[in-house]
């Protein structure tokens, strides 16, 4: 099995490390990833500028590509000019901290994802519910066996997995749930402050968790101790509305 | 009416003076878009560093004001930070280059709009479907019939609309298409050049353009010189998929 991961947090991440470990138990593993942090780029590419691609070491060895790209262009990249086989899976993490809600349309690593299933590739963004001591251990082994599952059985075209996994210990893990994307979002403001030279500047802080008591979704799921898996698409036509849209004088 | 409006090709392009030019006369007009360009830039927000804010004039007087932020930066900070109350409406555009087919994924212009959305405010994104001597004038006028439908009739809460308008002279227009998103995507790859030091670097290119036979997709009404209104929403849940999804044995 050709596997292909990249990531938002940057090639030199724990999560990143993390995965690779566990999949390449499960197949021939390509790491193409940022050369640094893309955090909140959302389903960003690179148009205006040529992009850079990098030999990575760990402990001696290759690892993999770094560039100078987003997620999104990682997967572009990878399977356009990088890879001699185009991958049989795309993961996309293992993220430092969730992507639950209307928060993932932020999120680089579900559109690192995203961009494996629009090239045709049965992709999966997985996620740690934590910023702070990450343990990516069972996040990792969870990602080798979703990685034989998404093989044995298959996902449409189109479709995406989006997967959470809460930040307590293994054997505290109540089990796995399938959700829906809550419709919750941060709640989000800006600080405003003076630099040193006496100019305005903001800076986007909020509280970043949320809360939902609807038992379907990912949000509940991941408080509860669950592993949160989100099956996404990306046709975004709101396909109830269109018979209401053509009655408007236009 | 308050309107806000933002963009992707920053505050300096001529897509953002046509439709305030024509909104003006339907309300009370806030600018709030980034400083330079930000074409596809998708859902990105700006976390690790601080936004600044700048007035810009044209023609002598006040237009607006610029952001070092993404369009989704733009429209967080204006409702949030500089606008004293809350917009009745957000515009996104005009774009230079139509947004249609699963390439909204990448769009900024979309973007600002899908910010809009999620805070609350019924939003429309607004593109001409040409990248070489844009006439905005029938997009900037229908923009204003737009604004009016969409005070009059009523957006429901996480629907935004996506209006794409062919670059044909005004009488050649042949009507107006409630659309839903084509499958489709632009057939890019990348260009692989070496640099005047002796470096590779890689460029995307591609053949920026669709092609559909589906009846009711935005793609198609393009290209068949119709005005084509994508409704969307961000709930990226596959709900078909949730049943089939639910028997994989996790």
């Amino acid at each position: 099995m050709e596997i292909l991961i990249t990531n938002d947090d940057g090639i030199y991440s724990e999560g990143i490390f993390a995965l690779y470990d566990s999949l390449r138990k499960a197949g021939n593993v390509t790491v193409v990833a940022p050369d640094t942090e893309r955090s909140a780029v959302g389903h960003a590419i690179t148009l205006a500028d040529p992009l850079r691609v990098a030999e990575v070491s760990r402990r001696g060895k290759f690892f993999g590509y770094s560039t100078s790209g987003t997620p999104a262009d990682c997967v572009k990249l990878a399977i356009r000019a990088i890879m001699k086989k185009k991958p049989d899976l795309v993961f996309s993490g293992i993220n430092l901290g969730e992507n639950t809600g209307n928060n993932i349309l932020y999120s680089g690593t579900v559109s690192g994802a995203t961009e494996g299933a629009l090239l045709g590739i049965p992709s999966i963004a997985i996620s740690l519910a934590t910023f702070i001591k990450p343990d990516f251990r069972h996040a990792a082994s969870f990602a080798r066996k979703l990685a034989a599952l998404a093989r044995k059985n298959r996902l449409p075209a189109g479709t995406l997995l989006n997967v959470n996994v809460p930040a307590i210990e293994s054997r505290r893990i109540k089990g796995v749930s399938v959700t829906s994307q809550s419709p919750t979002s941060f709640n989000d403001w800006f600080d405003k402050r003076i630099d040193p030279h006496g100019r305005t500047y903001y800076w986007l802080t909020g509280k970043f968790s949320q809360e939902d008591d609807r038992p379907d979704s990912d949000v509940t799921a991941v408080n509860r101790g669950r592993i949160s898996i989100t099956p996404i698409q990306f046709d975004l036509t709101d396909h109830k509305f269109i018979t209401e849209l053509k009655k408007w004088k236009f």
